[in-house]
């Protein structure tokens, strides 16, 4: 009846449509966040580990307690090819829960990257990898495995609500959730989005200013705005 | 009589003689802050998006609303050949307040960079674009168009005080901010400096040690340092 | 009799044995954390300012003032081949205390890079010099000659206790201290420590279970861990 | 079908129980967190704006956009006796949405506090009113009516999911949300752990060691845990 | 010509007229703050240092070392009866640079308070004193007198453009600075915006709304405003 | 060998002479601080609980694990009469790992308070019971009792080294650690200190200024301050 459920690991979640998936990977977090209606944005101190890191998948939560990795490993039997480990913490921890040996794991599962609101280690190796994270720290101190937390429930990762299944998109931007039943509505809403920013582009390129592209000058003057000299 | 104002646009700026502004290109920024005296830093919180970033040239100057980027447009039609943008923000606010759209219009007005004190996003298209840009945050997170700002008012942007016309400069060490008068007595000192520095950096190179070079034993006695076996 | 002795250089050190710090300079941060029983490691603040900086060697420590970097001078001169500067600070502070003139001071008396809880400048420069700086900041602003620290004296650097002599590792996960007696026995720690990983790498790549690998699933159970559908 | 829904303004809401939110108002926050099982606490950076402030009742829900409070003069007509609004914003901002004016007209509403992932201001006149409020920071800088957020939809405050009707306690240890479904068990089982921990104290004050009462010491053994003289 | 300049002490100022200062004084910070037109307000993380400190008085500004007090002893000379001390400091510092002794010799000049972007200690001596401090942070460690900073010369403190002579007013909100040349104007816009609000305030206390007070059903429903049941 | 030691209790250790621990009693923080030569000062964010929280007594040290208090209980059997529990975590954890049941057991123990970097609970009991604490945060959040650290082995707390039996002396101003051995040195030291103090505090109440009482004037010619009209 909690939201959040402890000691719990649900075996059976509903992943978002794979096309839609897929056709989502196609676009940046930015226009989706905006396709969205600018919903679902996890805090901007997620950063990837390397340079051009970047993920598309499903999301497999996992709720971790501090200083202790042990759901991590109970979430590597949960995944599929395609899923995305979405890991929260019941406080605010920087210790390193992951490094290359569950990275080498999960990827053994099927797994295309991790999302994590915690530390990890071994960036060398997987860097190397091409093994894409986002995390809130880089950090060498290991954890425990004695408490715990859950997989597969529902969590606030970095202040954003992700449900198991849900898509996760990251890349240079940050990283942005998109609940499973608004996938294709999301990727159609992109792609859109993706269309007219074209056009605009090359617009602006062209030198016509934003003030009159978006017709900005009456609402600029009713609001008192003043040019002097 | 404010010193802010807000609702304002002030269209004729005095900007920093060309020459000047050319030469300070050619120096650090670290050099530059020494050259001037150890003043006119912003806050070491502003990084590169990029690696590799670097800019110079004549501040445009823009106050922002929290979660409002209007006056960056407001900004664009404002902009000449060699100008950079610095954003200010009445409050501490990390949003996305600038894009690669922005970055086109910018650019296409002759632009050379932006300085914001607030966040940014579509990193790997500016990247791509080689347009630098020093931020306080990286956030997809977009803004609205409703409340008036002001361009080209003194700003204090990261806790520097910036006039429009001011030459900024930034690289890997920062950013910093030199008044337009200053600028060729600026460029006349960061290259006196360099000069002495070339010299000092060979005889170090060869083995001398400051406390030789700068004649620093007496000073380091009379202060009380005691060598202990 | 204090732990911490102001105006103090101490000029015969105790350095790690050569053959067990070339020994743990071929292991990685988190491996030599493990290794000693996760101890000795630095606050995660402390960064690389370039990707790939790494280092491995003997400490000489610096205790500095803020806003002054007269102590790193008189470090210069304790410097032997193979030694790192472990630089902290009486206070918080993210001045530039170092840049590329004590680089090429330091190199020239063969050191092999610096870890400073504080700010450094030039990092193009060092950059280009490949010489390894982990810091709290990259900050332009300059410092003073004007105040007594000490060179070789204990200091608590970004949270850990560094004694002259100690063996200090750094890489892409950070900075670990390991005491100069220990530094053998860490070495040899680390190497059994890798051996286990490859296998058990190997064995996750296979598509093993950590579950399963490390027998986790009977004390899961009795912990009360509960799988649902 | 999205969580957060941006433009809505929902009439009727489900309340707890008031009978349970009674009985919670009786329990401090530590005592209700762990009667929760650990969960639905608010992040430690909630603080009351005076000593002694606390509140507990029903949660009315606001989504801010940053510098905006447009949405808390929306969410006064929603207000019934013994709610409380609880507000989060779409993004990190301390401004100072609420003051003197909007605690009065709250107050004639009925309500009995604020908790807000923003700045407030007034701070001197709601102390004098004992208007409880528990923020993140205290500011201010006024701010505009513009743009459109949500009442009574499920926010994410502080990094805890709310949904309107949700019991909110705040104390001097912070804040927690019950979901109203909860409540009354919730109450009882703080109820419960208020009893045992008065017999604990009472053993404890006598010096009877918590190693014993609890039975630590068999399991200490086993962990490896050594006494040395 | 710099804007900062290191070095002087600048011994005639044109302090506010004595009577605008007298009148802002009934005024807090947040009504002031309006009254500006919203700038000039210093940022959020300077606190008092005890429960109802507060001040209003011309402005005595330093420029600050970082770990140096020399500049508060310069200071004390210039100092006269209604005066603040406004203390920047060069850079991001802690530590402890004011205490009970500067204290009593600001107070024997006639200062009013101190308003610092750095630490302070003798906190309990302070507030036994009624000695009203705003500060970014309580810190004991003490501060040398060896480098050259200023008196008297435009700084920025705490993210605000403070001129010698301006009125400075503090309360539990905040720090406000109103430039000299606007103090009179800005006491009689406070004056009539406190009338403004009383009248408001009874009427939110009689249980009007906001909405109906301030207008806002027409714009919310213009902006897209839905009530769901 | 190592120096912080996991799993171990020290049951005998050396405690600061107690008449030297009661002179130090009569002095503050600052005071102390100067007396020991700018040595053993804890990081500003260590703050009282309560407004008037103040202690001085030898220190029991605890090395806790992030989200674990196993060791409070652990170290309540080695307190005596006038001891303080000083508690180090091996990594930043705010958690609440003490409350009102450890004071009451700490304190029948002879305890006379507590300084944790870490989170504490039950904030309205500890201060009607007027046990002192100084903590880096205030967090209802419970923890688990299932990993070692240790107690009374040598620990980093809050950037200072503290070894077990140091005295540890914390009011408003912050928290001080003075060697065992140098106790009666340091009360000495801080009594001196005092007598110079009230000296000068008679003299700046009179008027003179701190320039000719201290005769800064020449040094602060010599070092080029210019006076200008």
């Amino acid at each position: 009846m909690s939201m959040v459920q402890l000691g719990i690991v649900k075996r059976n979640i509903v992943r978002a449509d794979r096309v839609a998936v897929e056709k989502l990977s196609g676009f940046g977090v930015a226009t989706i966040h905006e396709a969205l209606g600018r919903v679902g944005l996890l805090k901007p101190y997620m950063r990837p580990i390397y340079t051009g890191a970047h993920l598309c998948g499903t999301a497999v939560t996992v709720l971790l307690q501090p200083g202790d990795n042990w759901m991590l490993h109970v979430a590597a039997e949960q995944l599929q090819p395609g899923d995305v480990v979405v890991a929260a913490c019941t406080t605010d921890n920087e210790d390193g829960f992951f490094g290359d040996l569950l990275a080498t794991s999960f990827r053994a599962r099927g797994a295309v990257g991790l999302v994590i609101d915690g530390g990890v280690r071994d960036v060398s190796d997987l860097t190397e990898m091409e093994f894409p994270v986002f995390s809130r720290a880089i950090n060498a101190k290991g954890t425990i495995k004695a408490t715990l937390g859950s997989v597969n429930v529902p969590v606030i990762c970095a202040g954003a609500l992700v449900h198991p299944g849900d898509v996760v998109i990251a890349d240079a931007d940050g990283v942005v959730v998109v609940p499973a039943a608004l996938a294709q509505r999301a990727a159609d809403a992109a792609e859109a989005r993706e269309a007219l920013e074209a056009d605009k582009r090359a617009r602006l390129a062209a030198g016509v200013l934003g003030l009159d592209m978006y017709k900005m000058r009456e609402p600029l003057a009713k609001a008192g705005l003043r040019y002097i000299d």
